[in-house]
């Protein structure tokens, strides 16, 4: 971790403000920055529980790659499950789940319609739509690197349903 | 926070996969992102302790504003006092007064000197030499909006100095 100090103030000497004043002082190297880590929150929201899922995955994928220039190929269309114990746990599943293919197989939704949305067995079924990821033709990004349970918050209401929920990137 | 579903999708209806394949379904607008939060962490070292604040403070600097482009104009050179109650307390101090400088009198250090390490009152006296932010001179890099307390490490022995601070962006 100690990197060699090849362009080494004299610090431990107190230097007078009055030494090299005409002179540009050399640049220091003694430091280096460590991968920084970043999150960001996507809110979602729908008449139904299951539209505001969507949009939270919608969401997902079109901060990773903007979703104007992804279409639909019919050929490829997904059928995803997941199961999960409770309310939170499926939608971290879910979202994970998405994200997971798309790491492994590069595939990106451009529509998912949630297809049953099973509160007693915590199971969702549903339908992803899109393409597969195409470097010379997509628009990048920002990775997503996981699904957080931090601050997360589901509400489901007569007005409609809505979610939060943070993801590192 | 709700806002409205302008392109809500009929997602309370079951959608078979054989519906639209050949047109491109609608984006959704039920998402939004809110502001992401970020850190990153600044790693320096040195042959004494004032070497690596003063490579912390310059890395600080120098991930605002790349440092190569900065110059030291010699009549603006300044002198910072700040003291603390202990040594975190103290890195926190030192930085969190050159940020604050900076973001007051857009004063950017290219160079800084120690000149005082007091262990007893805890107290840096440094000499920071550089000029005036100048939007149209210096490259943008990347706002430090504080300094963090958040798994600071202060190691010092035989074989010299380093530090870990981890700042918000």
């Amino acid at each position: 971790m100690r990197a060699p100090t090849a362009d080494k103030p004299a610090a431990a000497t107190v230097q007078s403000a009055n030494e090299n004043l005409s002179s540009q002082p050399d640049l220091r190297d003694n430091y280096e920055y460590k991968d920084h880590t970043a999150d960001i929150q996507i809110h979602s929201w729908g008449q139904t529980l299951e539209e505001a899922f969507e949009g939270a995955a919608i969401g997902m994928f079109n901060y990773m790659v903007p979703l104007e220039g992804v279409t639909v190929d019919d050929s490829l269309e997904k059928l995803y499950e997941v199961s999960a114990h409770d309310m939170e746990s499926l939608l971290f599943a879910f979202l994970d789940e998405l994200l997971f293919v798309f790491s492994t197989e590069y595939f990106l939704c451009r529509d998912i319609r949630i297809q049953s949305f099973d509160r007693d067995s915590w199971t969702i079924k549903c339908l992803g739509r899109g393409e597969n990821y195409d470097r010379s033709k997509h628009e990048q990004g920002t990775e997503v690197k996981a699904i957080t349970y931090s601050a997360m918050q589901i509400h489901e209401g007569k007005d409609g349903a809505e979610i939060f929920v943070i993801v590192d990137i």
